[in-house]
């Protein structure tokens, strides 16, 4: 029974921590006063869990093109956040599971956090975990309700709960109720000009004088994050340790990639 | 047998009293003359269940936006009808179930009601009993038959029973025909203008100089109880115990969390 | 084996009756003579079954509003009727069941009907039996087409069978193939304004001089028997027993409740 | 094993008269030279298949309105046929069945049907049969393909058969591939106003004197036979045997029936 | 283990060649330049198979009206190919099989297939192999995929296949992406005037003075081969053996067949 | 368990190369510059799998017209990389497999290389795969989310992992999240009039002199290798080995083969 077994479980501390590290194996880059304050206000919700009694639930949902940072923003928060409770439910690990296994394992979740007096629970790639296509569209509802079942059940008195989840299809959340039902919804956008420029020099990837030149050679306006650092580490193919990329080899790989 | 076993039920009536409480944690504020004349109404229906012979059952659709107080409003009357059996039926205890086990426990719960000679039925958030998405539109066609039938059934001789349900979508209710086979269907609106004042002064939040100020920076014309209290509690972080928000960290709090 | 038990049976006369006396608590009142002439006409049939060797099967659907009294009105026809073998199938008795499930114990009643001489079936509210749903929309294949093909099937030889459906989604019924395979469709209707007076004042709900006034207050141009019936009783409520509902009562009850 | 039992069987000749005189119960009237060359058309399939081996299989299509007589047309050749196996398939005796079990038993009766050196298969009520309804449109495919199969599968050498279809959604049958899967498609019409004369005459349902009044009473433009024999048959009601129906009293029903 | 059986196999040929007459129990009649070159190139396919090694697997779509005579000329090349393997795949033969039970069947003869050092699988009618019916429309998605892979999977070494298919649907197998599967995709059309006259003159149906008027009598600009059989088969009904068909009874069977 | 077993685990090498040398009977002509482009890029994102620490997981897909030769540049890419473990995931081997098996499976490849240090894993034409049909669409959701999983799925702590999927179906790819999931897309095309007659120059299909006249008969802007490859293969049917194919002989085969 379940309110029987209702005493604080404390899992270990450090496992928790090396998954986390996994989202977001490149550290984070503070690249400009736009991302800083997001995640401040990422980190308020955080300290409202933990220091107040009138906030046993809150929900976030961060919302942003492919590859824009979410995930890893998600993980930052749940290692500082120092909670006895972090865990990422993503559908890596419940590849195989039949709907109503994924949502059995997402209760179950839920419920081992309302054993903890402070948790958080990541919604990694929520339409994944709904097994969201467009066409038809198609989705699992069993999933689906139980999200938005959790989403709004109170934690059992003296627990407190925050669910951050993940998702680059915001449209799709409004549809189905989940971005309604989330107290907050935070945009994580693609990287601009500006943004591009920072963490090219942050990764000192080109010569000072190239960078201009390499941040122009982009096409695209908006680059996610994901996409930079891949076109970077191809770039850096064949390149020696600690020497910087040549124009010519960047704008290579560039045009190779968008000859499809 | 059914049949056999009609006879009156008495439930510990402080276990169903707890539960009720916790729909409404924080108390019920007659914060305008509007939800007073509600509340008013509301009570007529209990009453007549309670006093007349020729209502053995009277439905109730409460429907609002999005944390308007639905269901705070549904448990307060349980709560004053001190009828022998109030029950709220929420998909919260359901989750993993399946549509025949939510079909069958809901009919359950209905059951057990015709054993008391007075009782109340609270179906908190039709909708997500019926496990509905807007896209597809996909439900349980299952529960809401179970439903549709349910509260049209006359209960056993002698025995008085008042459904109430809440919704936060009425088109949909209507279009399942759920509406219309209700006998009484309300309005439950979100906060406007007056309402956020009379809130915001009975929470003591903001100095009395700054109340009208601290309501200005609502940009949003019409505000559901829910988030109001949530603005209130996040503004809160960080102001010692009885003091006031200032204004300042109330605009803070309301700039960051739109910043999406 | 069915052809071997094809027996006449007789089933307890009184309990049908009881059943039937449920559906109609408040008696009929003959509000207006097209009610009357529908009742006639609807006798006609009965009597029909009753005397012609050249009708062994004649089905009637009566379609109309919410409320409006179908349900009543085949109650008073199986009554009246005297027939050895009158039922009652209504959704009410097959909460729970599967469409499978509800389709045979559908045809059961028509098998023990095809035991009777003469028999009368009344299938309550159509579109309930087929778990229809405007949304999609949704309904029990399985148990239409067990409904189109009884509807048709012609009793054994000496056995003689009255159907009559009740519905309020002719639409629906048209649709599906229901009204067409009918012999014969009636119209139930709303009550005007002049039916509301009669009916008010065989209830004696108002002082005669306050009749007219009460009549005019309600807004709606056409209310079915059940929405008046519950207005009257609502407004009665607190009003002691032999005295008439004051206008200022009724008009409170009607504002009330169209506060929604 | 089929192959193994392909002998002739020859089922009891009375027996399926029998159940094909139930299709008929009011006999054949020749009510227009235009119903006389269809039967004419009929018997010469019926014909090429007792008498050509060119043409071991033979399939009509007999569509119509409702209760235009198209099941007593079709049972009238299978009687007149004197083919060692006659049968109808009507969904009447698969009530409860599931797809997979009607699909079997229309299969098993093409089966019995190979094993006679000649035969007839009524398939009634084809839309019926495959349990179609407008709305969707839903229909059983696994019925389906297995009739458009049957329709085409060569009988074992030496046998010869003869399926004759009916239905009364002709369209349905084009979109479903059955009517251009059918040899022969014939159109069984309502009767129109010389034949609904021609038929009220042959029952001597009115003086003479009053037959033309009769026929013109009739509103609709085309009434199928169907229709025109309950009518009478309720206008009976009450008149002695042996009397003519009053002008009267065939007004009053018309009437009656009309005022859905 | 099927690469361990990979011994060739050697079906009994007669046997084959049986079932293949039975799919043109007239014979071929070449009647007309355009058939014998369409003859011509499907030998064409036969030879490459037989004697190309540089094209282990071939496949051909046969296309054309419902009777214009696809399945005959498929059946045609089987014979002639004297492959010691040849299989027509007919949905005759699957009366009652499930989706996976059909797709298995399938995929056991071009199992069969492989073991043969050169082999045709004749696909019949494959619209009704897929389930196919255009409302909805519906079929088998599984028995499609079946196809779609089968159709491309390369024979084991050494090993040759040819696979004719045959449809009246060739949009629909576009759609399905079964046309743009195949190698080649032919069409095999209905007779055209100067082709009907061919054929009628072949069968001696007519005096040769009538020819030209009862090619004129047919309506149609075009008819397919089981029709103009069939027409000719019923004008023949009581004509003694050896005697020509009159015109006037040629246009009284075309009269009454087409008054539906 | 998955972890305890991960240990590099290399596949007998011969067996895998002589899979992928199926997929390129007939060599790879490098026709164009453009190709040879098209390869160098694709061998580019071998390269960057086996030398870089920052990608330990790269997806590529290569989608084109039918028979472009999609899958041998894959098989290609496959047999020069030399990796210990590289696996082509065709619906070829998985014909009769549920939807489930068929996803089990293909984690299953992925978890074998998850145990290897580098790795390449093919998915063979990815509609198919999904048993995607356009006509619905329909299409195996199960798989679908598989695949969308594991293409985002990081490989196990110093494992890396090369996917390569083909399609012909671009659109579908977008429509379904598979290519926005995928690092990079390349377009695979048909032959133009340059590249048709190189490959003809270098199949020594033709004397030199008749090369302009082979290559200026084909009607169509473009042509698939695979198409090409077929026509000349068919063309060269009697022709001595050796010799060249005649003009006329090419001509003809063109002509019969579009007389669909
Ligand atoms: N602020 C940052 N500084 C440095 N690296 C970052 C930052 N944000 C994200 N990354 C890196 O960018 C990559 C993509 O980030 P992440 O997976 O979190 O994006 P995402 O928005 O969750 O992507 P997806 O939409 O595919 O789920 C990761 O390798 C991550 O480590
Ligand atoms: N009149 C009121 N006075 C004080 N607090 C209220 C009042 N009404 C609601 N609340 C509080 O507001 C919050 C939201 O109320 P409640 O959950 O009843 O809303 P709801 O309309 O049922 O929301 P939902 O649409 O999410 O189901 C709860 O914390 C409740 O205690
Ligand atoms: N003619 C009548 N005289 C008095 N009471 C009536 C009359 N007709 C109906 N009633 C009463 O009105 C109420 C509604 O009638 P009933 O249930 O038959 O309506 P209905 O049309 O079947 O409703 P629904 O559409 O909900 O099935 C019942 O309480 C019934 O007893
Ligand atoms: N030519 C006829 N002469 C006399 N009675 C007829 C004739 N045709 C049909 N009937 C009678 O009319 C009634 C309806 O005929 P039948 O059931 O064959 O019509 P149907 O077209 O099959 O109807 P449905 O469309 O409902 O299946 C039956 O009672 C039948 O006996
Ligand atoms: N060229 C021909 N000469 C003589 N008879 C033919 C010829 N082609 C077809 N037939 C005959 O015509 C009839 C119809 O042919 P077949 O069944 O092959 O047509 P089909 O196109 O396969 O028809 P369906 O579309 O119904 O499958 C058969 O009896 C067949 O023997
Ligand atoms: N560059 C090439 N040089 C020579 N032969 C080639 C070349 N590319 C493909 N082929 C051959 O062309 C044929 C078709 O190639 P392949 O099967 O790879 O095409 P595909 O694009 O995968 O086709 P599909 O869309 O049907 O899957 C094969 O026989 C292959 O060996
Ligand atoms: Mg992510
Ligand atoms: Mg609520
Ligand atoms: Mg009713
Ligand atoms: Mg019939
Ligand atoms: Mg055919
Ligand atoms: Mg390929």
């Amino acid at each position: 029974d379940f309110e029987a077994a209702l005493a604080e479980v404390k899992p270990a501390f450090g496992a928790v921590t090396e998954t986390l590290e996994e989202y977001r194996l490149n550290g984070i880059l503070e690249y400009s006063d736009h991302f800083r304050h997001l995640l401040a206000t990422c980190k308020t919700l955080v300290e409202q869990v933990r220091s107040s009694e009138q906030t046993p639930l809150l929900t976030c949902l961060l919302e942003g093109p492919l590859g824009s940072g979410k995930t890893a923003l998600a993980a930052t928060l749940g290692l500082d956040s120092e909670f006895p409770y972090v865990k990422v439910i993503s559908s890596d690990s419940m590849v195989g599971y039949s709907e109503a296994g994924k949502a059995q394992r997402i209760a179950k979740v839920f419920d081992d956090a309302y054993r903890s007096s402070m948790s958080m629970i990541v919604l990694d790639d929520i339409e994944r975990l709904l097994e969201y296509v467009a066409i038809g569209p198609r989705f699992s509802n069993a999933i689906l309700q139980t999200l938005l079942v959790l989403l709004k059940k109170q934690p059992p008195k003296g627990r407190r709960l925050l669910v951050v989840g993940t998702t680059s299809a915001p449209a799709v959340m409004e549809d189905m109720g989940i971005a309604a039902t989330c107290n907050v919804c935070l945009h994580v956008p693609a990287l601009r000009e500006a943004d591009v420029r920072a963490v090219l020099a942050a990764l000192q990837a080109f010569a000072p004088t190239d960078l201009d030149a390499a941040v122009a050679s982009l096409a695209e306006q908006e680059v996610p994050m994901k996409r930079l650092l891949l076109l970077v580490d191809l770039a850096r193919q064949g390149v020696p340790d600690g020497q910087h990329i040549s124009l010519q080899r960047w704008i290579q790989v560039l045009t190779d990639l968008s000859l499809s």
